[in-house]
């Protein structure tokens, strides 16, 4: 063990992240977060925060006033959803077709709750049909659960559909936006999801860490009226919201330190966002997955994922025969500091993930990724 | 409501930290958090883990395989540890002498487990003896809880004596070193302490928004031997510990994507501290309060905790009698940019608590604060 004293400091190299996050980070949001740290009560951090909660609403395409960044990554956001809102022995219906949807169902167990999974193939989105017929086998059901996104695959679900089912069986919904905000269509008012969570660190561009949340007035009402107590004291939003404001007339008290350097960051990034226009975001990943699909194909790689609901952000194709998995993505790394994402799960060895997020959906990047597995697949 | 695309880059001025924490945070470590975003799974970046579990080891002085920083606040690492190892119906004697023994309380009775209170007056450090007398009263208690440094108070306890105690009744202890990470002599080994966690915003003068912990063979072992999951998945340890190595031969899973700027900066803080190294560090804090104590009592101010168990790194003060507190504050905060704390839970308005923690306890800030407090008294 070298003696604490002679570590160095840590210089990371310059890569370039096109995985399935965290994604390259927007320069002028590691600007951001390097200026001076302030007080979590200073009266102009208080300012910042509620600039905050309108970006976040914006993100979102929501008015929820319950609104806010979780200080810990989208795992805790997920958890937050589902402790904030599902007590023990209520029943809630969850998709799974992939790691993210497995993990809700886990989330679900752990609160003492039951999870009725409905399965779709890896790769496939959720079946609306197979939940519509699980909503009516089970009208005891409080939530309906999935994933907009699926990181592991890449494939898109149609949240709206799932949305409009769930308040069709008077069921409170509890999307998975960890990879969808900020690269395709998400229309939270307009669709009608109840409980949505997110990550910083996919299509933000923002560093890793943070998980933007949003409850619609009726999932506040569940919170409200709950008849057991939050079971984590850090994510009970009950008190979190004495922070965030809105509690107590504006009047902020304290719950926990907030992480005020990153969320320095989460402003930057969604007001870069902001300021491109939430549809030219969509429109920019859409067309450099457009770009990336064209130059993957002439290296005769498949998709994973149909077109038909393919994220433009997460691009999942299968390892060719006879290719060394792990050869090929260190060659990357090491020769062309390029980082492409491994198999997850059931695609683990067979597949790669190739992201375009955020600031990583630019043409330059796009190029060096075909160049660089042209060079690695001869 | 401002339309977002109008919001403006934050520009948060230069404060002085001398509050309750977040502290003045090092240069060093704002330039290291700084630096470009690479993958959690990069080479390059395991490696600055394999650094920063030995760096946090250094600092709790202790060997414990299971060290790491949870990637969310010291809140987060209080619930880490008793979501962990305490199991429904269990009985924990949990001492409360400030906010800090409150939380524990509350963080007990949310696993279901049966909290036995030692109270102490605010401002007092925790009584051992009452300790002993719970614990004979209670054989068959599993855990004892207690706060080392209670931040809302600025008292120390003495935690040597009370692990002692827990070792002799067959209890485990679990500690909050929040504030005393650092800043004070803290031994995890010698003392032996069974879990432990602390916040990255105090002594060590890093950003807000991480969490070191370290669990001994004998709380690793409990966690093995648990009946029932842990009800985080998001903090479950079993699974962290997949990430964070050790696990599984060396071979690190992913469990969520870890604050990777974060954990540049924890890692930046850290070996700053183990080259000054630790008693140099505790000395530097006693040095300090004793130059700024020997100002306030010039001032005629009364402080909350006997000299005798008083923590130099967090100097809670009565307000005088006709002074407007807030007032107070703001004249500090708006003509010398400089942020004192407030009084928090029974000491709310009553109390000012004045911050010497890590890079902020230095001879120009204990100057700036006696002047700066003279002229806002007069």
């Amino acid at each position: 063990m070298l003696p604490v004293a002679q570590i160095s400091a840590f210089n990371p190299p310059r890569r370039i992240l096109m995985g399935p996050g965290p994604s390259d980070v927007y320069p002028e949001v590691l600007a951001a977060q390097a200026r001076p740290t302030i007080g979590h009560l200073d009266p102009l951090f208080v300012s910042m925060m509620d600039e905050l909660k309108q970006l976040i609403q914006y993100a979102f395409q929501t008015k929820n006033e319950m609104t806010l960044a979780v200080s810990a990554p989208g795992s805790a956001g997920m958890e937050t959803c589902f402790v904030n809102l599902v007590e023990p022995g209520e029943k809630v219906i969850v998709c799974r077709n992939g790691v993210f949807g497995e993990r809700m169902r886990q989330n679900v167990e752990r609160v003492g709750a039951i999870a009725v999974v409905v399965d779709n193939e890896w790769g496939e989105p959720v079946s609306v049909p197979a939940v519509e017929a699980a909503l009516q086998a089970n009208p005891d059901a409080k939530f309906l659960a999935f994933v907009h996104a699926e990181t592991s695959t890449g494939a898109l679900s149609d949240a709206k559909s799932l949305c409009a089912l769930a308040q069709q069986y008077g069921c409170l919904s509890i999307v998975d936006a960890v990879t969808s905000l900020g690269g395709v269509e998400l229309l939270v008012d307009e669709w009608g999801i109840d409980a949505i969570y997110s990550g910083s660190q996919k299509c933000l561009s923002c560093v890793p860490g943070l998980s933007p949340v949003s409850f619609s007035a009726k999932a506040v009402e569940k919170l409200k009226n709950r008849k057991t107590p939050v079971q984590s004291w850090f994510l009970d939003q009950t008190l979190v919201m004495g922070y965030w404001g809105n509690a107590n007339g504006g009047k902020r008290s304290y719950h926990h330190t907030a992480p005020v350097n990153a969320l320095y960051a989460l402003h930057e990034s969604l007001r870069l966002l902001a300021n491109e226009g939430l549809e030219n975001a969509w429109a920019r990943h859409q067309a450099m997955h457009l770009s990336l699909r064209a130059g993957l194909e002439q290296l005769g790689l498949k998709f994973v994922v149909d077109e038909a609901y393919r994220l433009p952000q997460l691009n999942a194709v299968y390892i060719p025969q006879g290719i060394d998995d792990a050869a090929v993505r260190k060659q990357l790394l090491e020769v062309y500091n390029l980082e492409i994402g491994a198999g997850l799960g059931a695609l683990a060895g067979k597949a790669w993930r190739i992201g375009l997020m955020g600031f990583g959906a630019r043409a330059e990047n796009v190029a060096l990724c075909l160049k660089a597995l042209e060079s690695a697949l001869k």
